[in-house]
């Protein structure tokens, strides 16, 4: 953290300020230069908020030089975390460690927005999983704006979940929305956190606690910092099996229900050693612009992709318009895997 | 809810679609033009999302008629609702029915971003409330954006609330972060949800089960009917004591923390009957700017503030930089006074 | 400009960037700890783009410590601009230095969005005036999103205009689109730039080669320090009488047209000496939010507003959703005057 | 357009309504409802602005059904427009009509910022085309935020690109910020517009008055569809070859300088007809995302690209840190091979 102090700053005011932050056990670089003295803090200022410094009145403004995360950052930990799940099929892994493996994984996350009915859950599951899905996804809890919208099928959603698990053989991905929840996800493989949870902080150190793998999404007005922040809530509360997700951002544009950042991927890829998947389908709000997006993001640097796919979009009771038919999803593998070809990536 | 067909729709199509739509319990107008085939729905349509009718390859477009929210409604309930608090110097009242009192209540929440010791609370307490505030703010459960950053003193913070209280009489207004933290909150006066959790949903419908009055803050992102549909979860649970709270949202501009949407506040008056306050300290992260938009939120309709007080900000553990001293939020107050007077408000 | 070096950065690296620097003219001033090296450059880096530095691989990163505009900073300028305009009915001054008055002045505009005949802005102008406009506004060329939409009357527009000042003595305000109209706008008192030229540089640089003053509208999605760049473009051609004017930004809402950022008038009051006025109607839109909205600019610190008033709102052949009626205004007025007396204020 | 009246709404004052709207030479089509009366106009509404309506008490909510633009509209041009310059190499093509070609076009505009010197332009001209560019961009007049800035070469600036063009072959794509430098122009290919002048709407009818391509970039806060209202504004004054550019818009977030939003590129590929190209280096503002987002851009739809290219970042006189090497480009032209020849694309 560098502070640099106002101009004519009295002596005394300074050495009294440097007392201050000694005591916070800080070192403390000072550098005087002609009109401006520039004070550097030396040693862990992760806990410190560069704006607390604001409020004295000598400081005239204030930079962060280090990263805020740690256990999520690249850093110090140089080569990219593989997140393994244990499935009938085998061993899946989402995010490649390229010391360890040549060829990069990009994992195809597949299902309806909401499970529905034992039938429409294990038709979609089946037919993903044939067109190349390595992941069942579906929503059992559903965040909506409106109280009087259709609220997800709850507990009954998670076991027609399991039963098309047990079915296909597909490991499970579905959103988990409250502590209390958590007891039935015993046999989910992976717990997702939906936009409006990603700071839901109390949320992220309870599942700092479980092992399971977390698919983290980033909110809708957070910047990527925040996002990595919150996984760092996560990771040092013991869980580091962290999966990143960019899903949309809010504009002021509304030809798409939300703006897909994908200069997000690179920059995660950068700085963190997670793995970072792309969700299509809710960022666009339009089934129409899941296959050119979704190419998009292989292109950039993804891991993966979460897909809404539905047997009939128009019957479907929560965002039909956004799903894609198991026809479309089988093109959309297809052309997916021309891409994955030239960068060396296994679907 | 109005549908607009495309055009050229064939008659086949719109038979089934309409025949859909009464399946779902719904009257249907039928509207035939030139090219354009138009479809009103008849009923409450209040469980319905507009976007999931765009899944249907024949529809254009959706427009949605009604407010999707109908307790926080004024339509449904024209006069200001009031909330009422119980303290030792006798009740106090936010909002105002108009119907009843010429004199609107202008309410005034003061206190420090966090509590910190017992002598620094209730020496806050006791000069906000010598000022004129009504209620002691102060959170004992922070949410920080780094899981290394300061997150309260917790039950031992709401222990020294309880103490100032005693003290000075002041009721408490402070933030509540998980479902599991309401056994502590028993007497405390008001509910503070934070703008990170106004879309935790399973806290919004646990807090339609107490009947505390709930402060529930605009998220940063968030559009007002997004906020007046959150209210409507705790109504619609069965907790109607409800008082909005406009803290600013995010922008590409970064002179304060948030941009603090001031037009808020007449648009809310105008749809809900629901009181409305500002905070002033977190919206704009700048204490020299507390007092201009403090005038500023009075002038346009509020019905209160909540502020930031601290006996040294400069030794705050967190946000000092907003914090404004007692002897400044004195000033704040009478300044305060002069616009009441001219609007017929108390404070 | 402090630049912050990468940790581990080789001496001979350190040496060839700051020989360089040295060659662009600046004094430098390095300061080595730890682990990083910081660079403090000393001299006018107003011409100098923080960005460029960070092609170094060296550079960790920059920050500006000086503001970049000097024209328009209150630190060179303490104290408050004032434009004045001679009108027959004497001057009228806008922006209030306070070591010569003691009163600050409060100055109102109004007029409809575009002139559409000489009975229209006639006899909104004598409305306007008998109830306490000191300008008349009204738009003779209109920036349209759509060529197809009513583009104003241009030349017979200003016309018009100068019809009305005739008649009724009011000074002209209203806007200049391009370079080849300032030929017509000799008798104009005050040349308005539209939010969408606020960064048509070449426009800003004309403009600063004559000497009326220019009403700078921020554009939508330009922050404070754009807006005080855009002024410094005309005031270092040649022209320092400059009036900002706050019309809302844009934002993922849309219950206002956009969201007034009220806040930008204490803040642009505090780094630059100019005037700064609200445009209450642009703003919002919203023909009913222009009073409370007037109300809370002159709370804050406003040094007047820019309002539309038209005589039959429904008529308008532009914008009339957001006109207010004479009958409006005049209470508007009214109201704004209790406010004024209370911040020792004329209108 | 859609006209929803307010409940309850006498039926005089809807005849009045109706009247004052077959007075303005409007088709009107009512639909009685059970409590909602729903007016449709049929006719051209592409000149009527949907805010206007709103003036009326009557009036509850109003939707455009038609698209306002026209001409860039691919409803009434269904082939896509291909542009076409001549080169000493030959004709080139912007965009693709599939009617008559099997392949598509991916164009690559290559070069520096600005113009610096002539040694600089020619030997990035030269590398640029060896490598696989097909034009050479270059800034002689620069739009800067701060007066202060390097603001281009100007005049000579044209003359060196001409320069190199003479030398290498390459058409040149540069910018114009003001009418009166188009007579500089006569012998540049491509004439962009930059974001800041995207709504300079008399600088968008002049241009419409040449027959050259114009590239028009997004600006940093328009919708898409007010980008093809600017469109529509050069292609009714009559020039309808225009390039479509997405560039990034502005949001909260600042890891890259702007948000690429490349969802625009399928979407503006659906609803016109016009080429549509992406700048991966303003967007982003770093150098080092510039291959990942091209080939996202090429991925899902883009017909081209806009990329800097500097024989020396360092030594840029702006923008440095988004551009790459000659031999980054190379490398970068190589990878977009690949993905062309899967997309049936010929770079």
């Amino acid at each position: 953290m560098i502070i640099v102090l106002k101009n004519q700053t009295a002596k005394s005011d300074i050495d009294l300020f440097i007392n201050m932050l000694q005591n916070r056990g800080l070192g403390v670089h000072v550098s005087t230069g002609v009109d401006t003295t520039i004070i550097g803090l030396v040693g862990d200022t992760s806990n410190m908020n560069e704006e607390s410094f604001k409020a004295f009145d000598i400081v005239k403004t204030v930079m962060r030089v280090q990263e805020p995360y740690k256990m999520a950052n690249r850093k110090f930990h140089p080569d990219n975390t593989e997140i393994k799940i244990q499935s009938p099929d085998g061993e899946i892994t989402i995010g490649t460690d390229l010391q360890k493996n040549n060829k990069r994984n990009f994992t195809i996350m597949a299902g309806p927005c909401s499970v529905e009915s034992e039938e429409q859950i294990i038709s979609v599951a089946k037919e993903v999983k044939a067109s190349g899905a390595r992941f069942l996804r579906g929503g059992a809890f559903k965040p909506r704006t409106s109280p009087y919208a259709f609220q997800g099928m709850g507990c009954s959603g998670i076991d027609l979940l399991l039963a098309a698990k047990k079915e296909t053989g597909l490991p499970i991905v579905t959103e988990l929305m409250a502590i209390k929840q958590l007891e039935l996800f015993d046999n989910i493989d992976i717990i997702q956190i939906g936009a409006r949870n990603m700071q839901n902080f109390d949320l992220l150190k309870e599942l700092g606690h479980c092992k399971k793998p977390i698919l983290l999404k980033r909110g809708l007005a957070n910047t990527a910092k925040e996002l990595l922040m919150s996984a760092e809530y996560i990771m040092s509360s013991g869980n580091e099996n962290v999966i990143l997700c960019e899903r949309g951002i809010r504009s002021f544009d509304n030809f798409t229900r939300n703006v897909l950042d994908l200069a997000v991927i690179p920059y995660l890829k950068k700085v963190s050693h997670l793995p970072v998947i792309v969700d299509p389908s809710h960022s666009t709000g339009l089934s129409w612009m899941v296959e050119p997006m979704s190419k998009a993001a292989l292109a950039c640097g993804a891991d993966g992709i979460l897909v809404e796919v539905h047997n009939c979009p128009e019957c479907a009771l929560c965002d039909g318009e956004q799903s894609i038919t198991p026809n479309q999803f089988d093109k959309l593998v297809k052309s997916l895997q021309q891409y994955a070809k030239i960068e060396n990536m296994v679907i």
